[in-house]
């Protein structure tokens, strides 16, 4: 890939911005992950939405549809009645795991610190 | 740390999903890279909106309040006239850059692909 062809996060016009604003969400990162340890199987719409506590149905097909989109996910229709959809991670969206993983995990060991952090910061800030 | 201490993202009270969508966005993830890049010298306020093209007065501000918030990002007001405010990534902050580093590279390598998967998908919808 030609120098041109990358993405640039501090240039205003590249859509590298929407794109990472869009994978570094808390929902983007649990489906991946759900997806991730079920690859190379599919997983149905209601599996993900039981995996994803707290996850509306609308914003679980918002996000699958974004996904999808952006070539992550790949999706498949079983003419069933009513009909099953499927899910599953492509390779690209396989490739985007392990930096999501890196992510997730220093936000859980991170986070009871951040959370005593945020209790002295207002502390503070009530108390000035 | 114990387990009892460790964040859980799948956990919906869980203050972890809050962060991951404060911590994932383009704004957070240029600011801790230009910080990271100057450490352990501090940047002005002037001088990191410089570096982060597009972004307004008020979305740096509301950015680095909520990285000091977190702890992630130490301000120095030097009492001159107007005050000279200084910042600088704390070692907590300076941890989170790995992390960013990794998504961004992620999103910058594959911005074109992704960028075509884009256009492929919106014309089959509206083929559809």
């Amino acid at each position: 890939m030609t120098k041109a062809n990358r993405g640039d996060l501090f240039d205003p016009q590249c859509p590298t911005r929407r794109l990472l604003d869009r994978i570094g969400t808390k929902w983007t990162s649990m489906a991946v992950k759900v997806l991730a340890e079920a690859a190379p199987d599919e997983v149905r719409f209601a599996e993900l939405r039981r995996r994803m506590p707290g996850i509306s149905q609308k914003m679980l097909s918002v996000t699958l549809q974004s996904l999808a989109r952006d070539g992550l996910v790949a999706r498949r229709v079983e003419p069933t009645v009513p009909p099953r959809v499927h899910y599953r991670l492509t390779e690209l969206g396989l490739s985007l795991e392990g930096p999501l993983a890196a992510l997730r995990h220093w936000a859980e060991r991170h986070m009871s610190e951040i959370d005593r952090n945020n209790r002295l910061e207002d502390a503070r800030s009530s108390a000035g």
